[in-house]
This record gives structure tokens, C-alpha cells and sequence, in this order.
């Protein structure tokens, strides 16, 4: 029924999130929000790369948002990498 | 004649980049492309960030793009974001 899921960038190694976007393709998510605020947004994109050269042309990116926050008073920049599944 | 102008983030100030960004923007360049890889894609963010916050409707982000690049040997991220001048 979720048609979108969303992945928030942390402190896991790359190849974790890899894996949860590869399961949550498989069970027909079609598009996944790879979200990476702060000091993770270097590494939210490291991701996408990562993604993009194992799945090559069966994803594809269909939009990057960016932006800023506030958490707890502080601005904080973000970025939102929005993967699709090319059916 | 440039419409088109890049500025890339290094590791200069926050608001040295700001003020490149609003000489270039009132030479006459229309748009600007962001640039920042490695860890310089979050201050590439947050320059974008802090312009929008200044020039508020007078830019608007007219894209943004993020890929990897091979550098010496090791794939590194980057982000390119591209910033209009509103006329």
C-alpha cells in the first residue's frame, strides 16, 4: 500500500542503508526519500551514489530537495534525495 | 556577457561566499552554480540557505544536482546547486 518510504542518514555503516532501500524496493516501494541533515548530508548522497552504481538504470532520481531547519534553536541544513524505482 | 557564473565552496568563511554571490548576481549574472564536495557539501547548503534567507524572492533555486567524481583515485561526493536571480 506505502507507495513512498523515507530513510533518515545516520550513524550505521553506507552499505546498512543500502540494504534497507534494496528491501524496501523489493517489497514495492517505489519511491524513498533518502533524508541526511547536518553532518550527514555528505554522506546521505555517498548513499544515493552507492545506490545508483549497484542498481544502475532500474532507479532513478527524481528530484534532490534542500533546505535548513530549526532544531532545538539552532539552524540546521538538509537534504532530501528523492530515489524512484523505474518499473 | 557570462549569464552564467560558479562559485566553489572552500574554506573561507560562510559570508565570503554570500558577498561573491551578491557581486556576481549584481554584475549581471543571472544564475550561479553552488558548488561543494567532500565535506563541503553541507556549507554549500548552508550558503544557499543563508542567501535565501537574505535575498529571499529575489533568487529562487533553479536546480540541484549530486553525483560522485573520481579524484585521485577515490570517488568523492558532490553537490552542485543552481541559484537564479529573480528579474
Amino acid at each position: 500500500m506505502g507507495e513512498e518510504s523515507k530513510i533518515t542518514i545516520g550513524n550505521k555503516p553506507l552499505i546498512d542503508y543500502i540494504v534497507s532501500l534494496a528491501i524496501l524496493f523489493n517489497q514495492g516501494i517505489r519511491r524513498i526519500i533518502i533524508r541526511g541533515s547536518g553532518d550527514k548530508i555528505s554522506k546521505a548522497i555517498a548513499v544515493y551514489n552507492a545506490l545508483k552504481e549497484r542498481m544502475g538504470d532500474a532507479v532513478k532520481l527524481n528530484d534532490v530537495r534542500i533546505g535548513s531547519e530549526n532544531r532545538r534553536g539552532r539552524m540546521v541544513s538538509y537534504i532530501e534525495i528523492v530515489v524512484e524505482k523505474v518499473l
